[in-house]
């Protein structure tokens, strides 16, 4: 399978794409060197997976996609391998049950590392002398891996809030002054813009094509809501007032208790609120964006407001023309923070933001032809379009075009918002 | 509360709105003739509700927003109405949960159809004088009753399809011979175009505003797909293959068993497919639109057959230059048929006609002010919009900028499909 | 099938077997006076029963298991009967599940009241030479329907209950002063005794064999339970102190939310206690047994009073000896009431006495031949026996070896409970 | 708290106490040694637990009801515990839901096993000069243990049985030769017989008081069902004919989909069967008694072969007089094994054999005071008696007249049936 017509890779050389695959394939174990192998066994709710899981299989993905059908006299890891760490490639095979990722002790975390070497020399041989096809597969696994790896780490923070005892990912993390940015009101002209990926470079297939769209004149907020702006619309009562609420929003809210953002908890006293950090419980810091947000909690925020959240596409017009830069995972607080400067701030890092749009195809949205093409076509339905990355994000992951969804409901992902206003 | 600024209704007198009200208020018992006081008080399911509530819930309506305001003196009919045919207007008040709907013997048929009297009779007076606020809260309630006279009749369509015996709505429906209609693209231009409604004339909130939107070239259907076209991706396995299918839909079909329409059924060769309708058990008309399909029902058979569903914009530029003109419940037949026809057929009546688009608000939408307002803004999220109307909607209820809207897995309107493709 | 050795039918007359059926079938129709068709069609849980459900079922039970292999040349009402109308006979064909019995609008109330009649009409005439196994047969079947119609009271009692307006059953009901009578410790000698079904006369299989037991001393006391001492219960914070309580029954507090008896409510004051009655809410009457208690809530009670529940072994020796003689209902009351007397009383009527014995077979049991081997046997686990009938139950179907069971967790009935203790 | 006086422990000294207690602490460790961390952090469904905290709590249990109301000055290993670690004693304090026993990560195994040390340490100071309340509270803790060292094996064998890998809990079982007994059948003659706990010795409350009882005449089988016999059951379509089971097994079979025992599968061939076992798949053993069978199941293949479940009276009566010898853990083989004698054979060990007795307290029957009285008394509800211990049980934990009890619905003990009849 050559790489669609529409993403075009640079010219990287064998080596550079090994250094690269090398890199990003030795950051998930990074990401697991503060971890049990209790911690890494765990899965809290069907929608997480265990750490291990995620690290078998990213690793099954290039052993599936790109050594099977591509390295001739390979011979699979482990043949039940197939099975237990396809996550939803269908037309792939049968799978083990998503619900049911936490219940296999075995392979152990020692299996799978070991699983991980034996696909990565192969990999290594293979790209000694890499086709355009394989750049492009070896390029996908390894985004892929990288969204992974914030799974990993949004995945973790949730398995180890279940846990009464609280406990930290990480011990060590830095907790730094964040700084107040006040908010202003960006403006944009409306008009014929194009929105979707362009130029060089990789991107996903829900990117493409890159087409033009029609924008009414509107205003977009400098940088993300607080959680000090939020705190105000929590004790303003908002989650007791039904009038700010999409019908299925009011209605999780009273089927599952909701009253503040995901991790919040009351403090020693009523105004002292606090959250689980990957580094703990910590005191809620009033200048980070506020994270951890449904859709129906970002729109409701924005009702309350008297605004709006954005589309993506009025997203992707104010976040283009800047440079992708911000408080990614490279940073190592794992934290929103809060941040001070000029113009449109944070639309890079920190928190995913939640726009207006409901997950469709674009117009004359593709698919990649074969199993990779159940990567993204076929959860556009009932989701919404979040942009920009987190703090969980590798920073050489996340573009201006990209596109990342979730379900309304869900909210363990770093996901917040930022406000818009027609004119 | 004053109809919205982009809402204007023609010049009615009084004399003849209270006409209309009565022939629509009489429609809804002219439906129940057929059924007996058992049948008016099942609920078969949380999503429908049992006769007698619709009766009596269409008529709170009036009360609730139109007579406790807006006449002096008016005493309610009951006080425990205001409770239990409540919908989902929480601004008006606590309700009884809808899944329980169905177990509400009392009031009894008889009971409620004195409440729709009292309350026809102060609207009568009510009537004599209209000022145009009080035209629009008539207009805005008699439209609201005309949703449910269409309600009413899938709800006992599903709540008849429960019982073993399948016993029939009425057993005089006519089932007339229908046509087998060629299916042909008709090619439409792309460029800026206008949606929304337009002109006097009722509508609802979520048809506002007007305004522009960007198409490409496409080309859509002559007529919908048709019993005969679905069957071929029933035998073709349609539904045992995950690649024509939405991630979400897929989940479905293995969760509920879904092997082919709602109300069809296995006749006693295996050639012989049946369909439960409100006439009874009939073979299935192979020419008359397939109904009974949830989106993803739709949204699979579409990618099928090569080809998508349309936008709600595209099939609104394809369906506003046609006189709304259709098989709709004047009809008599409650069921959908195939007709022949020049040009692009069968847009109106028949099968609602599921679209590509996310119900979501057009740029610059306002709710309507106050209780009002829930009508239909906090419903746009996670459905879908349908188009055209059915057989079972009133002709005179739906237009061109009608927007219907349901979650993508329901199933039990009449909801079908036409074809779209780029070009 | 001739009825068990151990079943002995005195000898009546087929004129007088005819009147008896007669009687009885005419009391069924007779306790659905003042019920609507709606009433008669709603299925409040899955263990209630639509009423015209029970009228079917009963009538279905004649055709079954005595028309259908005992009259030469019968032909079936209604074919299709056979499988809507049978509960649990498994060994007689497959049947309509339980929890969708309220989504059966047909047959109406007037087809099942024919099909009575029809059904009414040949047993008039097959029993107009009845044999052995035929008396047998239809004793049985009237008793069954006996059982029905206290049923079909408790059911509708929970279907009114779930009506926010909390319709009586009926208005007419008499509210008589009921008397506190003082509750006394009698005494019984331990040793080996007797019990089970002795003599002529009907009984069910599951009252057989009669057999040796071994007793110790008891005591027991001379009524039941009344409002006033199981609301101090209540005040004495019994729901909120786990130690009373069963760990199923403590499991069923939290999960449901129990904090007093079904059917009571807090009235107006915090000192005001109402009650749910056939005749429509009341103040609860502090003399009265207590009732719609479950197993667990009769257990706890007895624990915290620092007594014991009797096991069925105990209360038949002490019931025995009186005569069956109570308020039944046919004292038209269709509620419990507080009575005074001597010795032991109100051990038939008023309400079913939980015990501490867990439905088990008689040493020796055998269930009836066939199908209707069915009716009892299958059922001897994990629930637990109640004895001596209540305010519904018909007084002339009850007798001192006569065994009802529930789960321990069912409160539907009118159950309560008289206190035992060990000497 | 003394221990109570029916209860009274032979004159073992501190050192000897200080012995059993190491030897059995020990014991459990030794039971993890095949294990991974993974392995023991699974839940697999609420009723089973993680192997780390089986581990943690029964150390907790020592730690909460010895050292911490026994020790002076005693410090508590870690104050989270307390509510981690605790089962179900609700007067002991709020715990963690039973259900999430596999969410916690944390505290890890190498810390549980710290803290094991911890409390034995202290416990080992305790016991140096120990009084008749702390040897029998030891006693009862050390019991405790052994118990949860069964559960440890069963839960850990389910955990494993969920893994599509299905790997062994330990790859160096012997899988010997075991033989096929005949089974004959022994004689009891009726009458009035003593059944609980005789004699000095450590016991559960829940066998006392020593009572007497009234027996028939029977006969029970000389050793347990086979799985040959078993499987003649299923392949006569048992699982398929309603006429043998109880109706709440006949619910279960149709929702669960069961078609056999637990951990039965199909092998290569239809005729070849294979189970899981804590050795890993292996062939059936068609001489071992037949394991892993709910209570429904062994009710109804006694049914099928014209037989019944003794009573637990019955079962005590016969094995009393033996010597309480067999397959117990000690063996090593983990697993039952076929084993020929004379007279009655395989009471002790092998599988515990469900009994028709529901578990419901004897006459006159007292818990513990406090806390320790949630033991086991509150469970004396919808549970059936099994008795005489299995291939996992310790040697030394069983007696005549200990009392198992589970869910009629349970079958991941390993639990079987032996029979017995009527004369």
């Amino acid at each position: 399978m050559a790489s669609p017509p529409e993403i075009v890779l640079t010219g990287e050389s064998g080596s550079e794409l090994a250094q690269r695959y090398q890199r990003i394939r030795d950051q998930s174990l990074a990401l697991c060197e503060s971890l049990t192998a209790e911690d890494m066994t765990i899965q809290s709710m069907p929608d997480t997976s265990p750490t291990k899981w995620h690290l078998a299989h990213v690793t099954w993905f290039f052993e599936r996609f790109i050594l099977t059908p591509g390295m001739s006299g390979y011979e699979v890891f482990d043949e039940s391998f197939d099975y237990l760490f396809n996550s939803y490639y269908y037309t792939a095979g049968e799978m083990h049950a998503r619900p049911r990722r936490g219940l296999l002790s075995r392979p152990t975390v020692d299996q799978i590392v070991a699983y991980r070497a034996h696909v990565d020399e192969h990999m290594r041989r293979l790209m000694e002398a890499p086709d355009d096809e394989l750049k492009f597969l070896v390029t996908l696994g390894l985004n892929h891996e990288q969204q992974h790896q914030e799974l990993l780490l949004t995945d973790i923070k949730h398995v180890l809030a279940q846990n009464p005892l609280r406990p930290a990912y990480r011990d060590d993390l830095q907790v730094g002054a964040t700084e107040d940015g006040d908010s202003e009101w960006n403006r944009f002209n409306g008009g014929v813009v194009e929105i979707g990926h362009a130029g060089d470079g990789f991107c996903y297939d829900n990117e493409t094509p890159r087409h033009r769209t029609l924008l009414r004149d509107f205003e977009i907020a400098s940088r993300p809501v607080t959680n000090a702006e939020y705190l105000a619309f929590v004790r303003d009562g908002g989650y007791r007032q039904c009038e700010h609420w999409l019908s299925d929003g009011w209605a999780k809210i009273r089927s599952d208790g909701w009253s503040c953002p995901l991790y919040w908890e009351a403090g020693e006293s009523d105004e002292d609120v606090r959250e689980f950090t990957l580094g703990g419980m910590r005191p809620l810091d009033m200048n980070a964006p506020v994270s951890h947000l449904s859709y129906f909690e970002a729109d409701a925020y924005a009702r309350w407001a008297g605004a709006r959240l954005p589309s993506e596409a009025e997203w992707e017009v104010a976040a283009s023309p800047l440079p992708v830069d911000g408080n990614f995972v490279e940073s190592g607080s794992l934290h929103p923070r809060g941040s001070a400067g000029e113009g449109m701030t944070q639309l890079y890092g920190d928190v995913w933001e939640w726009t207006a749009s409901p997950y469709a195809p674009y117009p004359g949205f593709k698919p990649l032809a074969g199993s990779l093409g159940e990567y993204n076509g076929k959860f556009m339905c009932s989701q919404m379009v979040l942009r920009g990355g987190s703090c969980a994000t590798p920073g050489d992951h996340v573009r201006a075009s990209y596109r990342n969804f979730f379900y309304p409901g869900d909210r363990w992902q770093f996901s917040g918002l930022r406000l818009a206003r027609d004119l």
